[in-house]
């Protein structure tokens, strides 16, 4: 597929909504269930979600379209959104989060990328150059991930209650390990 | 956690809008990737869906409730949907996925389910004796599986257009056989 930014923000402005209906009013324990240690509930992916608003895709879309004296990412702090959130409801990061997307799509479509601009580099911390095409397309993936993330850390609270099915359902079985 | 009905409505019923607000209007390229050969697009997801709702999870409870003569479900066609819904649009299996649940939900309600009736058996073709506790769960996570896979299923049409994002993307890279 070819990168095409009216059919990326066309995914990314459904998220919000994708999310409240999935989850908002959902039991506690369905929202606040981890898949171990360490590792994100649906709240939790949520606040992260957020971050990455407040932080990450436009801060570094905006450096690359600078293109200053340096175009290096500040490095993502992935666990911001853990003390960031201490003591709020679901509902209320759900509403902050189609805030915060609704204003974010609404500045990157006043900007009216060019190809030119598309193509233009930043400098990932860990992975060197990449493209402000780029940027757009994992900001897009990001998100989908996340949503797959959510509905496997719910699935998986139903991992003993599946009894002998547990064998024919991946999505309680492919992560081992999950990453957060 | 422990088995608990009301709840596990409250998961099913939420489906028919989430995927109506992920995947509604979505551009066709997203809609009908796949992740290769013999795996299911999202279009293809909602149809198995459709196929639960027709064929499966009410069909098994029936049968479980019944305790009749036999007590053995008949084998699921995973893909019964591939002939039905040539030539449908995604619009019309959401309508029709979201017409098919809302019945199934108000029937499963008005059985007015007891303990006694959730510990029913019925008998799997290939895992043996199943609990009516069981298959409802399992309709639960199933449901949640489809939406991860879906999620992931769009999230993989823009693996190349991430660039070197891929390798910091598990949802690109978790399932390189994956089953549909």
């Amino acid at each position: 597929m070819t990168f095409d930014l009216e059919r990326s923000i066309d995914v990314l402005r459904r998220t919000p909504a994708t999310l409240r209906a999935l989850l908002d009013g959902l039991d506690e324990p369905l929202i606040r269930g981890t898949e171990g240690p360490e590792t994100f509930s649906a709240f939790d992916n949520v606040g992260h979600l957020i971050d990455g608003e407040e932080t990450d895709w436009m801060a570094r879309a905006r450096i690359i379209l600078a293109q200053g004296p340096s175009i290096r990412f500040a490095p993502y702090d992935r666990v911001r959104h853990r003390t960031r959130n201490a003591g709020r409801t679901l509902a209320s990061l759900l509403d902050e989060f189609e805030r915060l997307r609704a204003a974010n799509l609404e500045t990157l479509r006043s900007w009216q990328l060019t190809d030119a601009q598309l193509d233009l580099p930043g400098e990932h911390p860990s992975l060197g150059r990449v493209t402000l095409r780029q940027l757009l397309a994992t900001w897009v993936a990001h998100d989908l991930g996340h949503l797959a993330q959510v509905s496997r850390v719910i699935a998986k609270q139903y991992t003993e209650e599946v009894g002998p099915w547990v064998q024919l359902l991946p999505v309680l079985t492919d992560h081992p390990a999950p990453r957060s």
